[in-house]
């Protein structure tokens, strides 16, 4: 059934509009092109909206956000509310200034989302409406593992409850999950944390295969960050001795563009709470 | 004859001065080492005219202009004029909405480019003075084949006379024309398409062609256009079963660092129109 | 000895802050986790003296300076300096323009580095207060050569002494020297020349070597100059007949994920003068 939500992507080529940081644009746009969607990058004032409209999608990236910026998402993402377009947050670095709290906050208060992926100490952070966050990587204090796993689902509940959006916690075990259905993946490589960008990529795809899958948004959110996670394994696989996190890199994207729906569901692992 | 463009880049190393998106900058940076010029990006107005100065040709990619950078494009291109330098635009998403149409006009019309490389969509909507464009890749109404290959030529070289540049409009067959004469070139893979920024790089790198054969605008650009087209093909026979989009983006780059200029005289295919 | 302070950089994983251009920041942040340290990057004034309080190490590059990141340069490094954390900086053209003469001058009046990262001419510049560059690159009439060794490490040691900071000039041979002692590197390898953003690479990664060993800045950043150069080696013999500067590009990454502390003292090649 997951295979189903990639095949749409590919069927359906949906162009994303994505106001993302300048650290991992390139393979933003590089993962949605090796999924089956097209990128567009767009963050003037003067053109947001009109790019929006254009599109299918958009994906809100805040991990190098300015005070340029920040209007351009919000109007953006209004836009897209109003055209009934899904539409991605990415909380990167969230509870690491007031700037990324307050903003994603405020994104969360103006914008609905139909997808929230952060790591679990942004998650967290946004849920209390403040937060600390060792940069961009999640906080050792909050790793996700089966001990504590049915309490973090019944927080991700909660917290999808309250915002209206299926939200995504990636980490050793990733939840997707709306108020009711929690989606808990085990596909996935630690290695991928030496390559940066891996969640902003993820951000991305989550948008087009949202964007395909309208109708399905929990499933088409579970089915990206399977995809992710399985991508993730298959490259590591690939590796020889010589190669390291930038052959990685190159070889998840690689990954992502080999992928097909009956592969995905062959080696999707996760289990519904 | 397009060979000796190639090895006139090598030879002379030209510097070219980037304005240009943060989706594919690196690419371009990197493409023009790989051909043998080199690269400086910098949109500051307090000093690009100053860096275009210091150069031998200029490129201006529209790709995520802003507020900020339109009036450093505006100066670099007036700067580069007065200096004799040629000057590239590649008009990103021309059509996509009225900032980049507008932003394209004024630069049409306040600098004088030697070389404007876009897709058809994009320079329809230039000679139009408005257009509509499905983000940042050509309407499929818009696609130049065989059968309307003379009439498309008739109305590159009609937009040429008018704006006095070398005309490349890239897809499946890339036209590059001044007002008499038009090179329909036949070289490149469909995969170049999965691969962000191989339009971006082609503009970076025919500035280089154009400031290593300043008085064979038509022929640098043709070389250049070729040129992308074979490394394009040559990549794809490289690949191997688990290589996809990242492992094809890096064997292109890979192809320019290679190529010489006997090898693209071997490998272009083109007619004269 | 220069093992050790890799080793150090593995165990403590330094977060370092990032204030750089967009052309090569992808890389950066790469090169900074496959070392073993970890990136942030964020040039909002909102923000930066937030981030960097998190942080180990803060990395200066004026690459693409512009009039909204000048500030959030000064902010920082300021703020750094407080916080007694170690700062690098990287003149990127310096002398190539004003505006980057002035705002290297500017930095290196108001902030104290403990390292300073570039080459010939832009050390030069600072040194001069005034100078020029050809774009990015040294002049070829600053080449340091065997010749010139001597003079040349004089010269680095009395700016050293002016500046308070450990100054690393990079080229054919590397010279990191603070006001005493020059450490004269023979690794590396030209085709890295070739690959946009070695230079940057290697500050970031200088930043992370400083922050994991901060009673030993001149050791850690010959250290750095080391790997990086050590890292050239091992890419280049890698490179198959069909590899160029792209794979090149990803193999040095490669490397430096797959170096280590005994790997690193094999194969370092240095003099002390």
């Amino acid at each position: 059934m997951l295979g189903e939500m990639l095949e749409n992507v590919r069927k359906l080529r949906p162009l994303v509009h994505n106001i993302t940081n300048y650290v991992t644009v390139n393979d933003c746009a590089n993962i949605l092109l090796a999924c089956g969607g097209s990128p567009i990058m767009s963050d003037d004032i003067a053109e947001v909206e009109e790019i929006t409209a254009l599109c299918s999608g958009l994906n809100i990236n805040i991990g190098t956000l300015n005070s340029r910026t920040i209007p351009s998402m919000l109007a953006a993402g209004k836009k897209a509310n109003g055209l009934g377009l899904p539409v991605v947050l990415d909380p990167v670095g969230a509870g690491a200034s007031k700037l990324r709290t307050e903003t994603a906050l405020k994104l969360l208060d103006e914008v609905w989302f139909a997808v929230i992926r952060g790591n679990i100490s942004e998650i967290k952070t946004l849920a209390a409406g403040s937060g600390t966050t060792k940069g961009v990587d999640a906080d050792s204090a909050d790793v996700v593992a089966e001990e504590n796993l049915e309490s973090v689902c019944q927080f991700v509940k909660d917290f999808s409850a309250r915002t209206g959006a299926v939200v995504a916690v990636t980490g050793a075990i990733d939840i997707v999950s709306d108020s009711k259905t929690a989606y808990c993946i085990y596909n996935g490589q630690p290695m991928m944390g030496s390559v940066t960008g891996t969640g902003c990529q993820l951000s991305a795809m989550t948008a087009a295969y949202a964007a395909a899958n309208p109708e399905s948004i929990l499933e088409a959110a579970a089915a990206a960050v399977c995809a992710m996670g399985v991508c993730g394994e298959t490259a590591y696989e690939r590796l020889t001795a010589l190669d390291g996190s930038s052959s990685y890199r190159n070889y998840i994207i690689d990954a992502v563009y080999n992928l097909n729906g009956k592969a995905l569901d062959n080696r999707a692992r996760y289990k519904i709470i």
